[in-house]
């Protein structure tokens, strides 16, 4: 609760592009006016709640303060009445969600460590906090979780996680640090975008009878 | 855990109906004794366990008093061997869930008020615990969540939850006030179903080029 | 936190066959590493985090614990790695989840009514701990949840739970009894995959007009 005003300020532009770029997949999808908004307050609060939960900060930020609400439909409205036109949707989409993976990968770490959270459950609760609300929305718009594509995702935020606890270990976690960490976790992401990296698959020797399962 | 006599009718009223909606919608899917026992209980608690993690009441009260499972229990056995006819069942499900939805509604939000949430997030307590268990049960069975269908759902739970709080704000919070407040809930959402009230849709300008995503 | 070191091994063995069968899960639908690491972690931790939220234990023990994200990641890398041929994995899933259901049912149950939950509560707790992991890695993978389908599945882990609360209630919850209820859930989750054993399953009168839902 004693949330330092840097530290807001990210949680609540992180809360504000995670937001945008639910509401966005729903307008995509059709979604009225109050599915926008609800896909996009979860897209925005669902790794913050699960972050407070498992921290055992109740009730979770995003109902203890009115502003993380209100930024998540202030901003969901406005991606519905002004949102751009179609085709550039998608592609705004992925960098606000490259932006808020960035965010909340640095602050959700930082709540976890100050929480008393050893440091590998805490980048785990950095990662969870980052890919957690993009999982729900994926999951509520129907499609296939960015976290399980072929892509350089929960791994960017589970790298970030990782550089925030080693620089809160060595003393290093100002606001210049941290900052670095999160536009490392949004420049690897968007670079992994552009240039379609993605983590290894495994090799499947051909089954020996047909079966279902072989197609990807 | 001091629940009063009326808000614990209340309650476990709402937990009845939630579990027949849910059991309803199990036997539609033709799942087995335990499946449909499986999705009633998800419907009836879910929303209440929710609710109960977030205010940090533990263990939630779906646990904590065996009245709860056994109501949840007893209901979607009994939908199970007695249901009615299947085309009156899809009816049953959406009059029950709307007799649900404003029941936990009133109990969500007062229940979160009493634990010293502020009232912005009650009223977003209030309106997650009516809708979690109909939302859980929809991913469940693999239908679009009522929530993000075309229809005034989660707006009548917010409506009715911000009434509440105002109820409460003004010390008019007796029981003639809560019951009016969940009563206001479920006509609306009823009213709503029959005349296919929805909010608005975003309107998209045509793609330049031929693009997925613009069917609904 | 205190836990006993038979009832930690039960439970880190518990996260390794959860965290091998939704790896397994996860190659078969040819996710990446990542992918593959995230599904393990998901099935091998879900339930226990679900649980640990609802006794209030925090932060949960997937997170307090390196020892159990480790077991979850070295065995969703060595399946990776090392998995047999396609057509063997998924007879692979079902045993591992066998497993992983009888010693979650029985650390699951024990935990909460160490942590004062009532029986019936304690019950419920531990059929959820053991059926989470599972339900969790079939959302991710776009299966139809194991426990919805027409087996016994969530049966026999509540039979192993009253079982241990049993036991616990008549003071024989010793290493013998605990292991006897645990090969239990697993034996009766084998035979009944074998001898495909399930519950009724609700009989529909033909409804009158042609309406969908009535396929299976």
């Amino acid at each position: 609760m004693t949330t330092s005003t840097p530290l807001l300020l990210a949680d609540l532009t992180g809360v504000a592009v995670f937001a945008a770029s639910g509401a966005s997949a729903a307008v995509v999808k059709r979604l009225d006016l109050f599915g926008v908004a609800f896909v996009g307050f979860v897209a925005a609060l669902g790794g913050g709640i699960f972050r407070d939960l498992v921290i055992d900060e109740a009730p979770p930020l995003a109902f203890a303060d009115w502003r993380y609400a209100a930024t998540a439909a202030v901003t969901a409205a406005a991606v519905f009445w002004l949102h751009p036109q179609l085709a550039r949707l998608r592609t705004t989409v992925l960098v606000l969600d490259a932006a808020g993976l960035g965010l909340f990968t640095v602050t959700g770490t930082l709540k976890a460590l100050d929480a008393q959270v050893p440091p590998v459950g805490a980048c785990l609760i950095g990662m969870l906090t980052a890919i957690g609300g993009g999982l729900a929305r994926d999951l509520l718009t129907g499609e296939i979780p960015v976290v399980l594509r072929r892509e350089i995702y929960a791994v960017a935020a589970l790298a970030g996680s990782i550089a925030v606890a080693a620089l809160d270990a060595s003393g290093h976690a100002g606001a210049a640090g941290l900052t670095a960490a999160a536009v490392f976790v949004f420049a690897l992401r968007l670079v992994a975008l552009r240039r379609r990296w993605s983590a290894p698959v495994a090799t499947l020797r051909p089954p020996r009878t047909g079966t279902r399962g072989t197609h990807a």
